[in-house]
């Protein structure tokens, strides 16, 4: 349920015009169908309204910004409003300066810094678009098929298409709604989620044969270096479906993706499942160890150093805390 | 919508007794699902009821039959109730005597033969799951919290987790109003769709590997010779995510999977998605041509010959179909 201040503030940015809508960096499904659902909404009240991206939109999600590759800035704006973005650190190189204007954040991280002038934050909600279709009724505004099917792919996006744990049955009430458009919901979904190129595949199935298995095969480790993605030809933006390999193999309890990057940093993605009998394992405690952070069972980390020092260091404290929550018979 | 006949013929079989529940040979969450969510009000009303299976459930669905991997009958049934069973050759060996004493058949499959006494049917919905559902609410059965988790995961299952064509606004209500219940969602979906060993991930990588495509890359055809499976050591029963893993290639139109079964039989399944400008290719007419079936964008047929043979007979008849549609000036 949305507070009242928050159906306020919302109300109050409905008033404002030459307002900026800022995406956040290596833009995702969810701040670009969140974003452009709001930016259509305001242009149907006759705003003046645009919406800018530091970085480009990847070719899978060009569906979703109508086309668009570059969400460049065409005027100057009264009123900066961004979308899903956490930090000022995911405004980007390119639109940074607008970290510290922002007057409205409307976002579902947690971890959100509260840099805004004023935060429309709902954490316990699946996605900025369904945020985004709560804020919209609250107003009034009419959903159409073009919001619909914006907002359709946002949740869709964030939720992993509804199977994810923060999927709850108003974000089901949410898709029941969206879909009555008659949009063509299994094409997007292809689009966000079964569409991958022969080269991905290829590099996907490198990373998982070469699985390292601990703790009885529930951590799964798998790693990537850089000169297997350029001989593949894989381009940075398709790397996204990575992070979460580890979850296909069955047992792993936690998962850990290396990858390698081409200026030699090492990415690190560490994902846990829920498995009985073990209780959550917070991933994010141990990306925390190395200056990374993240949720419970999704985080991420950076390193400067060898791959495989990389890995060293890192299943040396999964491993740590694994003992710690499971093997430690004084626990 | 249910109509009243409908209506009618589930209550009256809520008024019988000593019932025997029959699901379809190789088992799946839907057919399995449903089938437990009846059980269980039935035995909750007092009823004698049982479930039988002419097949094993599968050791990745043991979740949702409690645990039980046959399903042999207990006792001389009274009143025989198929759930999401076709046509009698899908009851399979042990219990096809069972096929021509059917008192109900519940079922959503446009192709169900009308071999039961009374057929509750209804083509339009996206599950076995769901129409119980919807014949639950109909006759006040109360949903409680196993039953919610059977029916989720009943409906999750056959709409590919919402993400299908079968998924209608009324799937996610449905999914809405079960998942009030609080069960982890999530967990299942995981065991469902996302949980595979690592020789089927194996198995899947070096099919993917042998992808062969035409008529500009729209057609995609992997094979996979039996010697791939038994030096990987994958069981027949995982075999399943293979007949759809022509899906995950990006630009796909028309999917085609040719698998060596044991005995040399060759088993084919074709899947076709919508992309513009193409209009429907409809799978189930090609596997007509072959003695198949199925449906417009998902279907399988068997042949008897050499893999060369079955790749060879099956791409001539696709690419014929392709090009009597787009390739034909004078269309």
């Amino acid at each position: 349920m949305l507070t009242e201040n928050q159906i306020s503030d919302f109300s109050e940015l409905l008033g404002k015009d030459n307002i900026c809508i800022v995406l956040h960096k290596s833009p995702d499904g969810d701040t670009i169908g969140s974003s452009f659902a709001l930016l259509y909404a305001l242009k149907r009240m006759g705003k003046n309204a645009q919406a800018v991206c530091s970085d480009e939109i990847p070719d899978q999600f060009m569906f979703i910004s109508d086309g668009k590759k570059n969400l460049d800035m065409l005027f100057e704006p009264d009123t900066v409003v961004s979308v899903d973005v956490a930090s000022e650190s995911l405004f980007g190189e390119k639109f940074s300066y607008l970290a510290d204007r922002v007057d409205y954040s409307i976002d579902h991280h947690f971890s959100n810094t509260f840099y805004a002038k004023k935060t429309i934050l709902y954490d316990s909600i699946s996605s900025a678009g369904e945020l985004m279709f709560e804020l919209f009724k609250s107003a009034d505004i009419e959903i159409d098929r073009y919001i619909a099917e914006k907002l359709y792919t946002a949740i869709s996006f964030d939720s992993g298409c509804f199977r994810y744990s923060n999927t709850s049955p108003d974000t089901h009430l949410a898709a029941a709604e969206l879909l009555k458009f008659g949009f063509d919901s299994s094409s997007i979904n292809v689009k966000l989620f079964d569409s991958v190129s022969l080269a991905q595949l290829k590099l996907e199935s490198e990373a998982l044969n070469s699985v390292k298995q601990y703790k009885n095969n529930k951590i799964s480790m798998v790693t990537v270096r850089y000169s297997q993605i350029e001989r593949l030809g894989v381009n940075e933006n398709e790397l996204g479906g990575l992070t979460a390999i580890t979850r296909r193999i069955a047992g792993t309890v936690v998962g850990i993706t290396v990858r390698e990057k081409s200026d030699g940093e090492i990415k690190i993605s560490l994902r846990s499942q829920q498995e009985a009998p073990f209780p959550d394992f917070d991933v994010s405690k141990v990306a925390g160890k190395f200056g990374g952070g993240g949720h419970v069972r999704a985080a991420g980390l950076s390193m400067k150093c060898s791959v495989k020092e990389a890995e060293k260091r890192i299943i040396e404290a999964v491993s740590e805390e694994w003992e710690r929550l499971y093997d430690n018979p004084c626990k």
